[in-house]
């Protein structure tokens, strides 16, 4: 993987020890898979991590008992058979751990009753965003990973724009794209399904690659990402072929307008909603602002969205570190969409822009 | 997508509102993907389905108004802005609605809280597998798009298998099939992350494809499926290239047999665990017992998981349309392993193969 060090991880959960120290918790159960990723390094799924004050247990199924073990420098591994709740359960009750938060916004209603009838209803706190709180700063290992997610993205977009071809498909065009980054370029994969909408198509913000085709003249979106080594990138182009419609210009000189004025905006300290208020304020000033139906941006890491959201309810302030995407949009249902999409790292003093892909 | 007729989505919909008749609920909330699909049509995500004696409400945001409206014939589609919960609680007060049941291993504790606060907790009632019950047994239209994603499948392999060369990776193969099944043979994408694993890494159950390199002769595990129209497929095969070794021989010949007997046991009344038995006992015959530590096989449908589990504590038994995989392995830790999965359709008498790729 992206080479996360032992040291690495060691720091995150001390940092997550003392998150817990301040809520009162002598134990936190973990289970969404981004989160175990975080603190224990383990790459596997369905899984959970219980973390004390001086424990770490990763609760797995045979399938991964053996990665587990190469993978996890500072966790005990232990098989669970029984179910999963259950078994942490008894593994709480077992090391005398008095409060234990669980994330009610990941657990179902059914694992949080199976972890109340084996340890108790009084023990258990709810407890959510503890390890998302520390995802949000990256460390230079984590940027390092992200760079060379975009590496790989970026090299494929170029080489499957040069081979789009009047009559391939929007799904061919997707497949091509994928293939580029997996088979050619490293990736494990895509950070999310790819979308490549041509002309009228690229009006929905979350169009589906379809067997729309494409012209000698066409407008295409492009929004893809690579995930490489469990980090994540997020882009997107929107470029016509052919000829340029005038309209097209327009419109797309406005959403890059808008898109440069919030990537200044960018520094510590600067609401979040700001900063999409910095690119929303600027198409609404052109006539656009109901055409932009969705937030500025989103943090992006192991996961494809996580925190910061950079919208108009998005709560906080930027800090070093952050790493989010800035894709304004403007969509016109009929005719086409616009949205350009880059990468920003927040620094100490304001931003670097962590995609370098033309935008033109 | 494959087609699922206006009237079989009102067949679908009659027999879930007996089954609430039964239960004596007049609402259902569906909350998974693949049953809200099942019950409406729907084909986006991050959707709510009320269900009503009479009435059938569907809850989506601005991306899939459009879409809802034209893949819903029988459902009204209403935007939900202020949060999926509070709406759908909202519309289920506003048709007085008195008892209402909610998908408890699929919400988490959160959402339960913000129907609870939004409906009342008195009209609420855990009430899981519903849907689930209906999509055990498959329709005609549904069996041919799992035969069309299999279809798809068998190709790839086959042109992926004549394309492996000494020094192809792992990842590499893995990419290959996945950009056949989807540019070439129209799938809409692999049906979960093919694993392609060589060796050694074939003892794992769930290998991750990564850069282990083919040799001359190498073992080959393949567990891949097709995604089309919303339908699934799964298949496993482990073969040789190069020299064929003894010990490899006798594990695959004891797995097909294995297999063989699994198959010959299917039919409607069986009871599941005694599918699992019939390769299960064979297996530990010849001394393997302890290598072969998953489940028999799965339901795979409109997700590639999904009931019935036949297993060694797999409840319930066969019965006439059920899809299932029959997928025995063997894992010599650090040799390689032997996993050869084919699927099958319980008939009114017996099974019926839907794959045929060679298993040799």
């Amino acid at each position: 993987m992206a080479d996360i060090t032992a040291d690495e991880l060691a720091r995150r959960l001390e940092a997550l020890r003392e998150s817990m120290r301040r809520e009162k918790l002598d134990g936190l159960i973990l289970a969404s898979e981004a989160n175990v990723r975080y603190v224990s390094g383990f790459s596997g799924s369905e899984s959970v991590l219980l973390v004390g004050a001086r424990s770490l247990v990763l609760l797995t199924d045979f399938r991964y008992v053996e990665e587990a073990e190469n993978t996890c420098p500072h966790a005990l591994v232990r098989l669970h058979k029984k179910g999963l709740m259950r078994t942490v359960a008894a593994e709480a009750r077992r090391r005398r751990m008095k409060r234990v938060g669980f994330p009610a916004g990941r657990l179902t209603v059914l694992q949080a009753d199976q972890l109340r009838q084996g340890l108790g209803a009084r023990r258990l706190k709810r407890s959510s965003g503890l390890v998302e709180r520390l995802r949000l700063r990256k460390s230079p290992a984590e940027v390092a990973a992200i760079r060379n997610c975009l590496v790989i993205a970026q090299k494929a977009y170029r080489s499957v724009w040069r081979r789009l071809r009047p009559g391939m498909t929007e799904s061919e065009a997707a497949a091509e794209l994928e293939y580029q980054m997996r088979r050619r370029l490293g990736a494990s994969g895509p950070a999310f399904e790819t979308i490549v909408a041509f002309d009228a198509h690229a009006s929905e913000p979350h169009a589906k690659p379809g067997r729309k085709r494409l012209r000698a003249s066409s407008i295409v979106l492009v929004d893809w990402g690579a995930r490489a080594g469990f980090y994540n990138c997020d882009l997107t182009r929107t470029k016509p072929i052919g000829r340029i419609p005038r309209k097209f210009a327009k419109i797309r000189d406005i959403v890059l307008e808008a898109q440069k004025r919030a990537i200044e905006a960018i520094r510590p300290g600067v609401r979040l909603r700001d900063v999409d208020a910095a690119a929303r304020s600027f198409i609404a000033s052109q006539g656009y602002g109901k055409r932009f139906g969705h937030g500025l941006g989103h943090g992006v890491g192991l996961e494809i969205h996580e925190g910061p959201y950079v919208g108009a309810r998005g709560r906080g302030r930027l800090e070093p570190g952050m790493v989010v995407t800035v894709e304004p949009g403007i969509y016109l249902p009929g005719e086409f969409g616009v949205r350009i999409e880059d990468m920003a790292l927040v620094t100490d003093d304001g931003a670097e822009v962590l995609s370098n892909l033309p935008r033109l």
